[in-house]
């Protein structure tokens, strides 16, 4: 398995915010050791999908399983890496609240890795969970 | 099978922009059909995921294939629907281009849907393929 | 959330062997406890995918994963239940061995539930994952 | 892409059977062409899930489609490969009856491949949706 890589807090959070997406949203790294990170979505408006209910967008949610997974097999290889495939169960909606998401490495590969993420709500009920496949080599 | 849902092209569309996210991404239908839907994303900026390659995030790629089955879902059952669980695969990056999601019913019952969603670049080649859950009941 | 379902370990092996297909594997219990279960499948011939190699056929590793999640929800609502959609991450090869599958419930729900399960080797190292969606009405 | 592969149907009827556990289902195809095959397997009474409804055990379905899939890919480049992850999506129950199951090669690429699976009743109608990813390196 890969050493964990070193960078500060503040270089976590500058590499993310190399993504103008990751900008837009505001995502922020609430931790971030090796092989888990943490992040932090705050709401805004935009990212509603029901304004009647209303309930935030399934997509936000499966971007935001995506990055979590992909930042905590950053943490042991030093990079981001393309998504090959993802699996997304939405368990509860999400309101107009921030979410936090927290990835995990399940599985570090030469060629492929899999992580695990989960969405919780500012309740802490989780609201989704994902499972990905990333591309390491 | 339920039978089409009669809307206008515009109410389609009106009632796709009711979602502040759908509005903020500039989607607009190109077709709509009963059990299959076409949907436009235009470029912006605050997409791209790699601002060196550049490539557009994963996370608005899922999201499309998710719009899309849901709204060919809508098509049968007249209004939009949750999502239970999605997996997508990644075919090929997308870069700064607009992209297109097709989405198709797969299987229409009482309380569960299946939905397929392709999402092409500009060149109409496919950048992502979606296999979708839904809620019907 | 359903109460625990009160039967004895050999109510719920008859249980489990009411399957043919069960019978013909000779599955059979090593823990059952409320919303988790732990199956063992010990090793035979037919069973082997490549000769060469040689190593057991992944459909029996979806076959155990499936079989763990669905008994884990049954510890919990009393019955089995039937199987909407899966996800199976193959992490390595098995060769002739006794497979063990752990099955845990993520989310009891009222109409649809969803399960995690981990199917190890003998040296107890993780062979496949599984997240699957059971309907539970 | 490669070039297809040049066998007799009887010689990938042998490849099939390399398998034990081909061999012990039974499997046979019905077609074979590049990037696509067609499999049957016949009914046995050890493949019963639940033998008061009676109906067909998901493990064998999901064995199936992976089955189909990994023979798709191998008319494109020669040989078996292994499942890096699957997604099984049931869409009705399986009796006592014959199966068929067709693999088409949905992408095929220099070190990931996916491929569409779909498995049919004896009436034709389907009985669930594989897509799955194997590795072609």
């Amino acid at each position: 398995m890969a050493e964990a890589v070193e960078r500060t807090p503040a270089e976590w959070q500058a590499y993310l915010e190399r993504a103008p997406f990751h900008r837009w949203l505001g995502l922020r790294f609430a931790a971030v050791e090796p092989g888990r990170v943490e992040i932090v979505c705050p709401f805004r408006e935009e990212l509603v999908s029901d304004p009647d209910v209303p309930y935030l967008h399934g997509g936000l949610i499966a971007t935001l399983l995506d990055v979590a997974g992909d930042y905590a097999v950053a943490t042991r290889i030093g990079r981001g890496v393309p998504t090959v495939d993802m699996r997304v169960d939405y368990l509860r909606a999400a309101g107009k609240e921030d979410l936090r998401v927290v990835g995990t490495v399940a599985k570090l590969g030469r060629s492929l890795s899999v992580a695990d993420a989960e969405c919780r709500g500012a309740d802490g009920k989780t609201i989704a969970l994902g499972r990905i496949l990333y591309s390491t080599r």
